[in-house]
């Protein structure tokens, strides 16, 4: 008796949770094998620095070239899935084909995301002087890892891929707690420091050799518009040569930060800054209470 | 010789390590699988966005039936060994029984849990406008995965399973950066943006349609007083339509914020502030030095 | 033949991507190794915490035994492939020589790893009035999981390890938000709340009973003359006894808080602090606007 009460309760719950599904769409990316692919993607970028086994030198070839093909795969079918999910109208065939072409155009961009990523590592290497050499900033730098998932999910934003370049950024995000929109364009020799909280929204432009510090958001003013103000420029540009210290915001579409100009860290920024300036915020008063004194008050009192 | 030398420090070391253990409860939930619990319980909430393999309609009830019994049997063991763990006096049987009725009051909440949910799902919409879609927000969402553990969580805290909610929130915060107490009160449509660095404490209650943004701490003032101030109120209120933007800090369990309220980036506030109000902060003074300038003073020097 | 045009852009793709290859270092430690070791020496630390299988006390000193073993052969393989990789003159048989003396010397050490991780166990428990236990706190808590990681780097850092503890506590950085560099120094009954966003640079000093809030840098003034600057104390000193609230960062080489100073939230602060003070930044100024009152004028408008 007891057990069928119990069945009854999960033919019920079977029931609710299934109907409930009814209205999701058919096709739909796979979210771990995004992130597999992700990673496979980092691997042919820094082979040898992410493989569980040793690399052996004389295979390099071949380990090079399986994992292309592993990736070629994967990621041809996850963005058919991605299309047939955005676009209803398109026709199956129609979705193979363009994925293919699409997944062909993205892997011939590998070089280059991997020379600009080392211009990366080696702006994280003239900006930190607790790095001792590039193996570490490859190896364990989260600014390097975020930046090169952006640089990747990036090129699959230029070439018209839904869902799935968001997917790699946020992994980044959750993996480094730094968060760059796929949208976002940014130059060569890019050091992001610590990076825990940096935001950079879908609109953000940024040149090159910019350093940006934990804490630090290119946001938008204000999102009362919600989806209305969709496509908008709504996040700030900073030309070549900027840096911002921790913890400052810098805010809206219209805010542009001059060439070679620092702003200090806990700043609030909505307006725009010449080039060449230092911007420090006067810190606000401090109060200072001795502690000692106010105990002794409190046992004398 | 040498090998023998090698045993006498290896025999000292696993002395010394077992010995010190001897004091560790012999009940314990295990971490890896309250984790495995809690994934599997985002896969029955959202199925088809978190599982590796795609899913076939045709089978859809009965791979939700079987994900449903998995999680029961894991849930209850976990739930019983958290029960003895927290009260020794507790009789085996007594804790197999009420984990078993524990499990079946909080598998029947899993409906009303989706519903929620996806209330937040469209709040995120509503509230984001670089989201293309509710799959983009239930897939990649850093706030979407706290809440929802958040609320898992929450419902097991009502139900007065120790540990176990705490390891999920903690495992949330780990992921998104977001760290949300299991013992806080939330409402409906809920929005978290980006969401690093966010702290929502023990004590904390939210009503419906909030939206809060990265690094905003809802705080205790002061913990000098420790566990004595176990229980009590430490951490704000927030009622309906409240907006907290990035950064901001509000603290005190006598705190409350106004319904429709806006809360500008950087404030810091403990005390209360009225309903419909747009609260924001004189930042503080700029300082400009024009840096050309002070090169040409150096070389010139 | 198109088949073949397939061949003729994978072949150049993997050309390009092995010949940029070969600028790399032959010995390379392994990251995924390097984590899997310290998951295995949490699990030593805190044995039963971390494991998947429950824990059969019968048995103890044959799991404890085999942890250990493992560790030892996993631990002194990563040191000298870290070794021959730094220091290209040193010859094989030397490294592996010196890595098994290190690994030694490392291993005896983790009885007082446990000991001195106990004291921060202690220090949460009393520090936070949410904490129920400290078997909560083992489990869960983000600031035990990156200052028991920070303290196994750290002796490795001291015993000349080159890469493994950098990747360590990156490794508990991406876990946690938290990013302590294995070179500070951090006395006992160390106690870090919350923690997304904190950053401990390379060399802060901090004392015994200190307390740290989310988001608190303890960093440099200026990062500008890069690795020129290697070596010199560029962070602060904390005394025993301090405590720094939310948000707040402290930067300098020559800054000092001295013993038993409580610094608030959001302060910025780059000179030092006497003994037993209570510092509080005059928080900025407030402006406060009726939204219901704007809305009736524009609609009346």
């Amino acid at each position: 008796m007891q057990n069928l009460d119990k069945n009854d309760y999960l033919e019920a719950l079977i029931s609710s949770i299934t109907d409930s599904y009814i209205e999701q769409p058919s096709f739909l990316p796979n979210k771990g094998i995004v992130i597999e692919i992700t990673e496979l993607l980092r691997k042919l970028i820094f082979p040898g620095y992410f493989d569980k086994e040793d690399t052996d030198y004389m295979y390099l070839r071949y380990y090079v070239g399986s994992l292309l093909i592993e990736v070629r795969g994967k990621l041809q079918k996850q963005i058919c899935r991605a299309l047939l999910h955005e676009t209803a109208t398109i026709c199956s065939d129609d979705a193979e084909a363009l994925s293919e072409k699409i997944t062909v155009d993205f892997l011939k961009k590998i070089p280059e995301l991997r020379e600009i990523l080392l211009t990366d590592v080696d702006a994280t290497l003239d900006g930190d002087p607790a790095a001792r050499n590039k193996h570490e900033i490859i190896f364990a730098y989260p600014g390097i890892f975020a930046i090169g998932t952006y640089r990747i999910a990036h090129e699959l934003h230029l070439l018209g891929v839904p869902l799935i370049p968001r997917i790699m950024t946020e992994y980044a995000h959750s993996v480094t707690g730094i968060d760059i929109h796929p949208g976002a364009r940014i130059g060569h020799h890019f050091f992001i420091d610590h990076g825990t909280g940096v935001v950079i929204g879908e609109t953000t432009e940024i040149g090159n050799f910019v350093k940006i510090y934990q804490g630090v958001t290119l946001g938008a003013i204000s999102t009362r518009g919600g989806q209305s103000l969709y496509g908008k420029k709504r996040h700030p540009t900073l030309e070549d040569e900027v840096t911002v210290y921790s913890s400052t915001s810098i805010l809206g579409g219209e805010t542009i930060i001059g060439r070679g100009t620092v702003i200090g860290s806990n700043a609030f920024l909505t307006k725009s800054v010449s080039s060449d300036v230092r911007v420090s915020i006067k810190s606000p008063e401090l109060s200072f209470k001795d502690l000692k004194q106010r105990e002794q008050d409190e046992t004398s009192g």
